[in-house]
């Protein structure tokens, strides 16, 4: 499998074509073939409690799942159109600062039946998790389910 | 019950408190004790595939929901702190422009049992949803788990 971008060039991509994380100041922290971590401040995604807005958690962290998934399938070969079809946030604690949010890859077994089946028919179904924490603390947990949808077969 | 705030001024007070919603472009279509009805641009909530970024569209379901809430707790006399618990996002279309958010009021018995939980225990939990449109087409559907604590037992 292919090396994923830098972390610089990952974050100029996202900045250009989802300007939101410009405008909610994410950085990329870290991002290769067993995840990808993310970091954005408290002031952009700042609440009238002083705390993150749930709106911006819950898009930070479908972000992170969505720049994992994205450049896994670029990497593999097999860059596709993603498709997010459902996603839960549980809120576990007020965001009082600076958080971060991090996807891990599922198993070795779970990625390599979806490439799989992606690669022998085009299109293919996958949950991916990301955590996020705010100094060291678990803060929320998010599951996403995306539908990969090979490029060669809309375009 | 009290009525709810001007549209004009519960716009500002989102943009105000809440600045992702001034970066997202929300604007308060409408806001009374039977709903709220935001809308939010394309652009700055569009992502690599020139469609609504699903952080976007979640985002924005999240404060439709949160602002209905917040503003029939104090028409209703129960200022409290609002904290989301867990929400659940069904996106069933890619979003190809402007889209509004509409969260209808819950049935009167499920409302009035909320606030005689909340005025009798100073805590109490409900659930809200909130549909986005565009074009008039139900693009994705949103619920949300908020639990509401009076102020005056926090603060």
């Amino acid at each position: 499998m292919a090396a994923f971008p830098a972390s610089g060039e990952i974050e100029a991509y996202l900045h250009k074509h989802i300007p939101l994380s410009a405008a909610m100041g994410v950085r990329v922290l870290a991002a290769d073939s067993t995840g990808v971590r993310l970091s954005a401040p408290l002031e952009p995604n700042i609440n009238h409690r002083a705390t993150v807005f749930g709106g911006s958690a819950s898009a930070v962290a479908i972000l992170t799942a969505w720049a994992w998934l994205h450049f896994t399938l670029r990497a593999a070969g097999q860059p596709s159109r993603l498709v997010i079809q459902q996603n839960t946030v549980d809120y576990l604690a007020p965001i009082a600062g600076k958080f971060e949010a991090h996807c891990a890859a599922p198993e070795a077994a779970t990625l390599e039946k979806f490439l799989h089946t992606l690669s022998r028919h085009g299109r293919a179904r996958i949950e991916v998790g990301a955590v996020l924490t705010c100094n060291g603390k678990k803060v929320a947990a998010f599951a996403g389910g995306y539908v990969a949808i090979k490029l060669d077969r809309i375009e």
